[in-house]
């Protein structure tokens, strides 16, 4: 096996190893590799392949080191020789300090080991410390190798019960100086750290800890091979499917120091503005630090790039003059190394094409770059950058599609914090993102109020328990919605989405009674001001500034791009005149989902709905149906003018009757009282509706076909509404969609009722309307026979919410009491009800897609669920062949972004 | 197309028809076809083929009246020769009247017209008065005809908002006359109706009623070919799939009478004893009657047979001399007429290999077979036939198997009301049978009053409003148990089926409350007698004597020939070692299913559960559980040594926590005052534990994995009674179930769980058994994604009931609300919690079993819902390739003889 090669080296813009060979050197060593092909100064080293550590698992330890002893020692050398340094440093040479770490070709994050700073001893902390000329940095170094080699390689660790033994000593040191915090230990304070450190491994190892750096490089090696399989790391890959044959490559690359005197520096910089998107390059260093130094905040970072530092001047209110003398940039005082550093972060840029987040560090006058990735940016950064590099040809539009992150797109609909603003609020509690965006204003706590005091002009957030369809108008007012209970697919969190306000569900420590509430303790009362971050499900004390975003060109450019680039159209989820026209604006063609019990609980028609439920008989049910029939035909009408032209998919009644019916005593005694009735009667009938799982129960079509006058008067609702805005030159075009269909004969009946309805509306009205009649697949069995059901219904609309809570059999009022266990233990990756399951409901959809075109090719398929605006999920539905996916109206233009990019994909 | 053959004749021996052309000839047309090939004498006749339907829809009425004229004429003159009689008979010829019936291929109830006493007008009614010497028969035979015909062919109906005109007319004239009821009216009364009938024709119809038999003839022929396209028959066979090109044909056959005088009769026989299965021809018979006076009750009908002729006397008291000079048997009053019956009769059991129910009437010394059909029989009669016609040769093995009706040996294995008894019983409420037998007793409201009367020997019915685990013992002591409230699927019914005890479920009228109870307003209380029979559902007053039937040789024949035939084997659902006793001793060959939970209601246990419940941390929770380790090994130590030598399945904790706490505010107190606690932290804890739809909430293995301890438990107390068990020299097999897995990641972590138990086990006691762990598949993801499930599952178990749950999106608990009207509409055929919807739930199964096989060929697989004891649901289980099915005791012999009949399939 002598032919085979073990050591990949890298440095000195030399490599042997490229970025394809991910399977033999892992992750991290292919691109280490690769920086330096394309000439990037990365400090130099070596990588081990994943092949050893199979050979390792399976000749063991001795067998290995010995076949790979040459090529690591040479590995070193090649080291040595790039960086100018001594690996075990003897009399003053410069020492040659590297890291260990493991780089496996799938991320198992924890799972495996790391070793730093190896190389350290006796002899090499003394001529670091005298080269940094920074004592306490060396010794403080040397003392963390000995607790993390201790650790990692000599198993050093805390007893059952007890603490861990190198904490002990260190608290114990820490006691007798009446030191609290560890910067305040003194170079003798470390120095004699180094010394009780070495006895803890002597007492818990039985060894002397190796002061011989190729000592401490095997042990770390081995270590590495060794980590790939502890019990937990053989766990992760069962659970992940990652196979053990893969192992793990092992990464040695030097170590460089940026605080080794005045000719050393550290930083972090991006080629263009993050925030902003502006094609400016910028980042912030300090002379003689460590990288933590920059992020830590103990000293301030300065700016990299005169015109930076310029502006950070200007926004400090500091003068031209003291910002020479104290804060000059990296430009100005570092020109040389600044024009190199520039001159890479353009090179990057190139090679990747995008946008790159860098770290470096000056040692002694040379730069290294130690990592370089594609920048985090915000919402705005990410349209801006993607528009300009399609526009100087450094992407192409495929390109420019592809790199958006589509929720990011939420960040420039809902407005946000001003970031000053954000910094210095006060957090209170943290609770569900249920709708993105941002918003500032007077606790309310009742929808009354909440109209009441914004027809005053007032700003106000709406706090309740929860939210029922009675709270519709009162949050239509607010700004934000606060609630006590409630999931990502509650009451308000569904309806807030629709609306494209901010809300936030089940926040923690919140405690909502009448007229007040505590969070954490502490009492708000009505008028008092709060903040919500829908976006992250923070909360805060006071007012909070807001900016408003504006959508600029880049974002109609991008939305044409998209729009030219998909396959399937975007439809939105509305069930009001103003909602279709958002959604529309934003580019949806058509409603996909139109709930019409929402409708039901406007002004006063809950009390037709509630005369139709109470009545005895069909008669009785057909007279209330009469009272409600001129109501829904005007709510039909409203919606099919907003989307004229386009397809307006209406569900019919789906809730359980229950859900119209009051639950509290005075309310079931107002009914009775408004109905002209017994009270006893009222709570007979409530009591007759209950059910045990009302998810599974007397619903959607079960309701029509059980009581098909229901069914009857909203499609008559529907097509007179339909013909009397043809007869207005209009063009409405209604999809009547039958709700929870679990058999062909269930949707057939419907059918029949429907279409014999419009037959008779026709008659009447002289006019003719095109209609669709189709319904939803929510229930398991209706995708397992969606084959009979096509044979009848001219379009399938998925319901994954349903689906989803079927197929998994969770309620989503009730699996927030294991869910989040669930996705803790990695049970679950997401949560199904925002992340469409792929693996398992995906499957129901495929086959309700394929054995429904397979009797009706010309079936039109689309999804309703709330996932229809989640972006991996819309992937799914272009994949599964689907016409169109319908999503909440702010939504919109993630789904059509997603939907281009799963067509690009 | 004139070699096209229109009409097929059959009579006197001949016929041109045969049994197989059903498509041709439709099922009625084909076994009159092949009656005559036997040589029994039918009514003469012939058949107009379905193709002829098929060319009247294409061509119309009149081109196809012409192409088949010919025939139909032929057809005719063929029928008069074989009757000997005249159809337009004139001048005291015996008139020929026919009746005209549709036979279409596939049975469509309702939908079709038929036409009788054709033929009839002013002369052909004379004569058949004075042939008949029944005047008055006549009379009414030819209005009843008027209205037929003026109804099917003349479409004279009632107009809307009035009532139908011929009993307009008929309702006056009664009025007029003083009459109640119809036979009231004299001859002179009909004859006047006839002349009335006849203006109402006119004047409805705008043409006089047709005299001509021919024109009758035509009539009715293309009535029948009209009624395949009326709107109720087209809307018909879209809901069931009969495509429309299949048509009907048209049976035209001579009517034959019974009522013609003194060498006339009529009677209905049986090859065999329907009761008994004693190979004794049977029957009874009346001269100079219609078939309808037979059955009337209005005459005493006679014996056939002397022999039956002798036992009824016997039984009612009656002297030989009473005997001979009123009831003669008919082979004693028309001995030759009998001797060509008998004969008959054993040509058609010899030729249908079973026992025959047929009608015959006796015209002019005549003998007309009307009607042959298998016979319906008891289920004691069933097995006794099948046995002796084995032995007889009559019949083989295969078919022995195949003719049983296996939901029918429940008969033989549950108690049944003496005949005489029930019928003078007073039913007081039908309910659901909810389990089957018949049970008397006297009434108790609580499970602790059914024991403590029990112990006293008496014969006691519980009954509840409906009953939970708390109930057990006292449902244990009872007879049977009534329920006001509950499905087929409820605590009640599940648990009385497990114990093969009588149970009424949902019975209408019935109110209970406390020591009390109303059916229908009637007050019954402690200690008053009721009777339940479990098989139809009806509850009746008082005590009803019952028989408690007992198993004969031929039971255990008819067992040991499925038990031959069979591939699959019967496993039984049982929580306690009684019932796998009884089980075993039904010929269960081990457990598929025991519910740890039932187990936790017995005695004290439930207070362990609750302080498990309680308790805030996991330390707190082993503790409890800790406690309830001892009982649960015994629990499960008597089940497995039940099952020495059989496989037993027991399923983890399944049912939601809540389940174990009590509602009601006495029993919190109680609760909290046991436990040490306050009464507000046990309200916090039962609020915190509700949920929205528990069918879909935190139970099953979201429990274990939520709570690992409580699956560590109960699979350190199962491998420990395995263990001391096997120390004992017995041979335990246990089978540990995880439920309500979802998802593979579930099923793992709880699998790695139970065999690192194990292990420490076998450790500690330093003894091994062999075990399995598996899964029950019984969320619709589970079946989708089985192939990954089975790849660490050693069994699946289908739960069907829940699959159908989800499957559906049906509470089991209030699908009550539609079910039965969706069955009654034809949505649904049966209720799929009782027999398994293979079309949609059954794919579920199909895909389970296939994926699951898949990746792990070794699989076992099995179903253990409610389902394995259905018959077609068994069979199904069977071509799935199921391993064995488990239902309740008392269903095992019924699902050893349904897998028999699929295997023999």
């Amino acid at each position: 096996m002598s032919d085979v090669k073990r050591v990949y080296t890298f440095g000195d813009g030399k490599a042997e190893g490229k970025a394809d060979m991910k399977n033999l050197l892992g992750g991290k060593g292919a691109n280490l590799a690769e920086m330096n092909l394309i000439g990037v100064p990365v400090p130099a080293g070596f990588t081990i392949t994943t092949e050893v550590c199979t050979e390792y698992n399976a000749k063991g330890k001795d067998a290995v080191v010995a076949l790979m002893k040459d090529e690591v020692e040479a590995g070193v050398a090649a080291t040595e020789k790039a960086m100018n340094a001594k690996f075990d440093a003897k009399n003053g040479e410069f020492p040659l300090l590297v890291s260990v770490r493991s780089g496996a070709r799938a991320s198992m994050p924890g799972m495996m080991n790391t070793v730093l700073n190896l190389g350290m001893n006796d002899e090499t902390v003394k001529i670091i410390a005298e080269k940094s000329g920074n004592a306490k940095f060396a010794y403080d170094s040397y003392r963390r190798f000995i607790h993390m080699y201790g650790d990692v390689v000599m198993g050093v660790e805390a007893e059952e019960g007890h603490h861990n033994p190198f904490e002990v000593v260190l608290d114990k040191l820490k006691e007798e100086k009446g030191y609290k915090v560890d910067t305040e230990l003194t170079v003798d304070d470390l120095k004699d750290l180094v010394e009780l450190y070495k006895a803890v491994v002597r007492e818990h190892a039985g060894v002397d800890f190796p002061t011989n750096p190729w000592d401490q490089l095997w042990g770390s090696v081995c270590a590495v091979f060794d980590s790939w399989n502890t019990e937990r790391a053989i766990l992760y890959r069962r659970m992940e499917n990652i196979p053990s044959e893969w192992g793990t490559a092992v990464n040695v690359q030097a170590m460089v120091y940026g605080n080794m005197g005045e000719s050393s520096a550290t930083g972090v910089c991006f080629s263009r503005d993050a925030a902003t998107g502006e094609d400016q390059f910028n980042g912030e260093y300090l002379i003689n630090a460590q990288g933590e130094d920059v992020v830590a905040g103990v000293r301030t970072p300065l700016e990299i790039t005169t015109i930076g530092s310029k502006r950070w001047a200007e926004r400090n209110g500091t003068t031209e003059e003291a910002r020479t003398a104290n804060f000059l940039s990296m430009e100005e005082a570092m020109p040389e190394l600044y024009n190199e550093l520039n001159t890479i972060q353009q090179k990057l840029e190139d090679h990747y094409h995008d946008m790159q987040d860098m770290e470096f560090t000056v040692q002694d006058s040379k730069l290294w770059m130690l990592q370089t990735r594609n920048g985090k940016r915000t919402g705005a950064a990410m349209v801006k950058m993607a528009v300009d590099m399609l526009a100087e040809g450094m992407i192409d539009e495929k390109t420019a599609i592809l790199r958006m992150e589509p929720n990011k797109l939420d960040e420039l609909l809902h407005p946000v914090f001003e970031a000053s603003a954000i910094e210095a609020a006060k957090e209170l509690s943290k609770g569900l993102p249920a709708s993105p965006g941002a918003a500032t204003g007077q606790i309310v706590f009742s929808a009354t109020a909440a109209e009441e005091w914004a027809a005053e002009g007032k700003k106000v957030i709406l706090v309740r328990r929860e939210t029922s369809p009675e709270d519709l108008k009162g949050m239509y007012a607010a700004e934000g919605i606060l609630t006590e209970r409630g999931g990502m697919t509650s009451h308000a969190a569904v309806v807030a989405r629709g609306m494209g306000k901010c809300c936030i569900s089940s926040a923690a420590g919140v405690l909502v009674t009448g007229k007040s509430m505590t969070i954490n303790g502490v009492e708000y009362k009505e008028g008092d001001f709060i903040s919500l971050n829908g976006t992250t499900g923070k909360v805060y004390d006071g007012k909070v500034a807001t900016i408003t975003p504006s959508l600029d060109g880049d974002f109609g450019k991008l939305m044409d791009l998209a729009e030219k680039s998909s396959r399937m159209y975007v439809r939105t989820n509305a069930d009001t005149p103003a909602d279709a026209k958002t959604a529309r604006e934003f580019g949806a063609k058509g409603i996909g989902l139109c709930r019409t019990e929402h409708m039901f609980f406007e002004g006063d028609k809950i009390w037709k709905m509630r005369e139709m439920i109470l009545a005895e008989n069909v008669e009785g049910r057909k007279a209330a149906l009469a009272k409600l029939l001129p109501v829904q035909r005007e709510d039909f009408s409203g919606i099919l003018e907003a989307m004229d032209g386009f397809g307006v998919t209406i569900r019919l009644l789906d809730p359980p009757l229950h859900e119209f019916t009051p639950n509290d005593e005075a309310s079931q005694k107002e009914m009775a009282e408004k109905l002209g009735i017994d009270v006893s009667i009222v709570k007979a009938k409530v009591e007759s509706l209950h059910e045990f799982n009302p998810m599974l129960g007397h619903r959607g079509c079960r309701l029509g076909n059980t009581y098909p006058e229901i069914t009857e008067m909203q499609a008559r609702a529907i097509i007179e509404a339909a013909c009397d805005l043809k007869a207005k030159g209009k063009d409405p075009k209604p999809e009547i969609m039958v709700p929870l269909i679990g058999t062909m004969k269930e949707f057939k009946m419907q059918e029949i009722l429907i279409r014999e309805t419009a037959a008779a509306v026709f008659a009447e009205k002289g006019v003719k309307v095109d209609f669709l009649v189709g319904t939803m697949i929510e229930i398991p069995r209706a995708a397992l026979t969606a084959d009979q059901i096509a044979e009848h219904a001219e379009f399938f609309s998925f319901g994954t919410n349903d689906l989803t809570q079927m197929g998994f059999g969770y309620s989503r009022d009730d699996a927030g009491k294991f869910l989040p266990i669930y996705i803790e233990k990695g049970i679950l990756k997401h949560d199904p009800f925002q992340v469409l399951d792929q693996e398992g409901i995906g499957q129901l959809v495929e086959m309700g897609t394929q054995k429904g075109r397979a009797t009706n090719p010309e079936l039109k398929v689309g999804i309703c669920g709330e996932h229809g605006g989640e972006p991996s999920s819309v992937e799914f539905c272009h994949r599964t062949g689907m016409d169109y996916v319908s999503c909440s109206p702010f939504r919109v233009p993630i789904a059509r972004l997603a939907a281009a990019q799963a067509n690009l994909r």
